[in-house]
């Protein structure tokens, strides 16, 4: 596989990384990040990795990329995910997406190959139509309810312009809440997993500050979505768009009490009015029926592993602190 | 009316200031235009216009005006709107659209003040929709089909967030073809009506080479449009998107029919297929029972008179140009 990587030193890139080091085949990667060097250091027996500190908005730096190394694929990763900071930067957060994204599908196009992107989405498209469609299919109407979710809204509706009328091939996924090691403790598992490994240390007070936790999410894990993402790279029908979720709701409640048990630590929930998000969908549960029938792919994963190996993973990023 | 008027120096806003100037009741107008000062020299006893060059990216500028104007009502007019200009460059079309009106939407919103905004859209974003949906609804699914289309369908999506979110008054149009005297000849049928004056005047041979025009469009006369903009600023329910358009389809070769018959003259029609917009709608009519329900707002003029108007102006138009 011969692929160019965007935001290779985001979390999400790091496990896909791994998935190539799993695998038997040669691969060559060229990653670009506008924030840093991945720090990735996993084992590379099979990978070859360029690691480029550069703009997505540099069109001819992009360009001169496709020219000299040619990709088969492009796994476009590099995004502003979160939500919070979309509320407070909305123009900033949603040029910023497109951009990029027009970049490069226009870098794509003026270099006349035939390279398959892979634009990866948020279930957060739908918005407010999740809280009336359980198993909510790739059909149903989109309502962005946020900054972050119309700017890959938008992105979506631009790609099937480009699939369309330039014939370019693009897959792309609207994916669902996934977690694992090495996420941003922005993110509300990584949060909690911190803190209640500070906890049960008595690093911290046994208090959980939260935002709404009684809201319900469809759950993967980090290793089943970048294996989701390598089928759709290999398998994937051009111009569409697939949900990549469990296909399983769960309140976030009782992740947080998975989490307590599995470390055996009381904490007293506070949830904080002021940390609850505007237009915070209810319940949003996917259909996965789509990606199974044209990939064969589905999570291997179970919740309890997931929770097990991101507690793991904070439980030694904790000790490291306590120990600096 | 305390208005201040984005793209002042376009077609659109020359026919709203003619409207305010039609009015008894005294008008103070702040337009802003990228690309030139508004040349309109219309009948001015109500109106007192300040007309400034200015990029509406500058959103401590809009700040500024907002603080020492402070309008009651912003008219967004200000727009790349050339289907053929976006597929040539879409990134530009599609950030500056958005880029604008985010910077309108922040400026208002960190101004804390209460404005009202009506921002122009296209019936564009319904794009392949149209084709099964006779009589368009509001409530019909968008499909853009062009790269200026995604920018308007973009700008919907991110207004309903600062709607819902923020509290903003929004009121938005999917505005269906118009037209009339002033419109840039880049538009089909002030190109159609240009040269078929010059060939009625023997100034150019008697062949007009087309786009497509063997499509069904919904014609509205712009000075029916700026009445409904003014209708939907006044009584337009926040929130809501409304059609501009007049409910019937015509075929754009039954146009030129009508225009030859006025003119009476006999023209060879050579469509060219390199002419032919790619993702071109076949057809569109849209439903405005909505805007008539909220505002009054029906058409008044027909599209006889619509026309007889147009070859007029270009008929004085291409004397000018011959006696330079």
């Amino acid at each position: 596989m011969k692929i160019l990587i965007t935001g290779l030193a985001g979390f999400v890139s790091r496990h896909f990384l791994n998935l190539l080091s799993e695998k038997k085949e040669d691969s060559f990667v060229i990653g670009i990040d506008r924030n840093e060097i991945s720090t990735y250091t996993g084992s590379l027996k099979q990978i070859k990795i360029e690691n480029i500190k550069s703009d997505l908005k540099d069109k001819e730096f992009l360009k001169k990329i496709i020219a000299d190394f040619y990709p088969e694929y492009i796994l476009h990763l590099a995004s502003s995910s979160s939500v919070f900071k979309s509320w407070q930067h909305p123009a900033d957060v949603f040029i910023n997406n497109n951009l990029s994204f027009l970049t490069i599908l226009d870098a794509v196009k003026e270099s006349g190959r035939n390279i398959r992107i892979l634009s990866t989405g948020t279930s957060d498209v739908y918005g407010i139509s999740a809280n009336t469609n359980p198993h909510i299919k790739e059909t149903a109407a989109l309502h962005p309810a946020n900054p972050y979710a119309v700017s890959k809204a938008s992105q979506e509706l631009m790609a099937k312009v480009y699939v369309d009328s330039f014939g370019i091939d693009i897959i792309q996924t609207r994916s669902f809440t996934h977690f694992g090691p090495f996420q941003n403790e922005n993110f509300v598992l990584a949060k909690f997993a911190k803190q209640l490994t500070l906890i049960k240390k008595g690093l911290q007070p046994p208090v959980l500050t939260t935002g709404n936790i009684d809201i319900t999410r469809d759950l993967s894990d980090v290793r089943d979505v970048v294996n989701a993402y390598e089928l759709l790279l290999k398998k994937g029908k051009s111009g569409e768009i697939y949900n990549v979720c469990s296909g399983k709701g769960i309140h976030l409640r009782d992740v947080l009490l998975l989490m307590q048990k599995k470390l055996n630590v009381d904490v007293e929930i506070k949830p904080n009015e002021t940390l609850f998000r505007k237009g915070e969908i209810q319940s949003i549960i996917g259909d996965n029926e789509k990606i199974f029938i044209d990939t064969g792919w589905q999570p291997t994963i179970t919740l309890e592993k997931s929770i097990e190996d991101l507690l793991d993973y904070w439980d030694e990023q904790t000790n490291k602190t306590n120990n600096k």
